[in-house]
């Protein structure tokens, strides 16, 4: 393992989506979301992602310098077309005029359009719920998944995120995909040469199997059978064709191949809750404190714990990642 | 079995809650969700549920004739203080406002506060459906369910509910508990003395069990574990503290022992796809028709499919109660 100050792996960062000749406001946005999921011990979204940014844009599916377009169809909505770069500009230049419509109208939806998505979406949450919002997000991928009682896939990971403010301390949030697990873990059993549990997914017949490789050549199952399968739909319908964006399987046809970062949508909903409860705020959101009390209390977990310890490690001591992981990075550079 | 017109069962139920004191406009409201519920085929909450109302009239947990008053804390907000009536005639005096807002800010949220809420939330979807809006419907309960990792109920049964128009044609709307199971489903395992799977729910102690009547006396179990989890805590938090109303643990206490409906609040929000989409909504939405083509054409279900059968079944034929059931609605026009 290498070990590296969070300041050395965002110079690295940065180095690299330069070298690659990403624009400066591209090269920022990316860093800050790897770097945001290798500080919290998200590995999965953190410098990994790197490779696939480049891989990415080696593909010529993301625009290296694309510059966003901000528009608000509606009193309470905004839409921020990111013209095929990675979403983070997009989010950036919307993230101030959501924050204003959810305070002016009490709720507000942004769209971020024709996007490049690879970011955890807790990372986007956490910017929301800093300014004391509610929030809510959704996104498709390209096609993995199969609808309960389907057998091809058809929705992609669809995760689904959620965050609430808490006066002067971590928020509570929330980001899980809408499937039993992440498809990483089944390419991890399948390079491992595991079996993977009956119930993650099906093979290229629809049949249940435990062959890593027979499921990521099938499909993957939604949790919860048929409730996580509503939910995947509802994320395909809200950030798909309710924005005027991409399906998880138009994503895949777009992709041709190419093993991109899904190009497609994505949904935000913020509300604030001033404007709900106006003088009593603070009486209800002490309410709320309660039931996270009652939860903790009971020795159960609220999400995102585990993450923000990661988190507070990370920015005193740096992060660790594996050599190989680092020897590819800085092949990058070359 | 007794068969019945829809009109008679209409006339049944408006005469029960006549005899039991309700205002006319309670009288309708709640006759209208009933009747909805058994027409189409979803006998949970049908007819069955007068016994429920006028056990809560009896118990003095329901106002017999509150009129709901309507507020707007924002240009997108609406909120209906039900007045501790039942939760039918503050939706109605909503619903116009929530939809007026929909549509001029493109998307609107409604607080139902303090009502007691028996209904089915597909029944209020629907409505927003057929004004052209995408909707979605939160409640919480009375605490009944363990979050992930914990030992004691906390949380309602918390159904979370989704709805998007389609033209000519019904709605594509799923309504779902986050639980892994209903609650009459593990009491009529108890009434059948029958066990029930493991998963479903934990004792008194806190440990897994298949004894239908100790998981009724300790706590069920959120569907997919810790994911199903943080969605029933998102919903606690955005239909309960977010909009100045009661966490389902807060309506336990509230509900005193006598097994009434649960007294709360409901969050609904609606959007436009016109004021997202413009002059691309139909190109757009004919996209969302595709995929549900293409769950549909490999051989998966939509939810709601097996509800409207059954609703084209009853207009024409009328519906069948048990005797008993007939009978016990009877008794409670003496």
């Amino acid at each position: 393992m290498t070990r590296l100050s969070l300041e050395e792996l965002r110079e690295l960062s940065e180095a690299i989506l330069r070298r690659h000749g990403f624009s400066e406001p591209h090269v920022q946005g990316v860093t800050e979301t790897v770097l945001a999921g290798e500080r919290d011990g998200c590995t999965s979204h953190g410098v990994w992602r790197l490779l696939g940014c480049i891989h990415t844009a080696r593909a010529g599916k993301v625009s290296l310098d694309a510059v966003p377009h901000l528009s608000e169809p509606a009193p309470a909505l905004v839409r921020v077309d990111a013209k095929g770069g990675f979403s983070q500009c997009a989010f950036d230049l919307g993230l101030p005029k959501l924050v204003e419509k959810a305070r002016s109208q009490g709720i507000a939806a942004m769209a971020v359009n024709h996007c490049v998505h690879f970011s955890a979406l807790w990372v986007e949450i956490e910017r929301i719920v800093a300014q004391g919002l509610v929030a809510l997000a959704v996104t498709p991928a390209q096609a993995y998944v199969a609808p309960a009682g389907g057998t091809r896939p058809l929705f992609g990971t669809n995760p689904i995120a959620f965050g609430w403010p808490r006066a002067g301390q971590n928020p509570y949030v929330f980001d899980f995909a809408t499937t039993v697990v992440a498809r990483g873990e089944i390419q991890l059993h399948e390079r491992e040469g595991k079996s993977i549990p009956l119930g993650w997914g099906i093979d290229a017949e629809g049949q249940p199997s435990t062959d890593a490789s027979a499921v990521l050549d099938g499909a993957m199952l939604t949790f919860g059978g048929h409730k996580g399968s509503a939910l995947a739909t509802m994320v395909e319908l809200i950030a798909g064709p309710l924005i005027g964006d991409l399906t998880s399987a138009e994503s895949t046809v777009f992709d041709a191949g190419t093993k991109s970062s899904p190009y497609h949508g994505e949904l935000l909903i913020a509300i604030d809750p001033a404007r709900f409860l106006g003088a009593d705020a603070a009486q209800h959101l002490a309410r709320a404190e309660t039931l996270f009390e009652s939860i903790v209390d009971m020795g159960a977990r609220l999400p995102s714990q585990r993450r923000f310890a990661a988190r507070e490690r990370s920015l005193k001591e740096g992060v660790e990642i594996s050599d190989s992981l680092y020897a590819d990075l800085r092949k990058l550079l070359e």
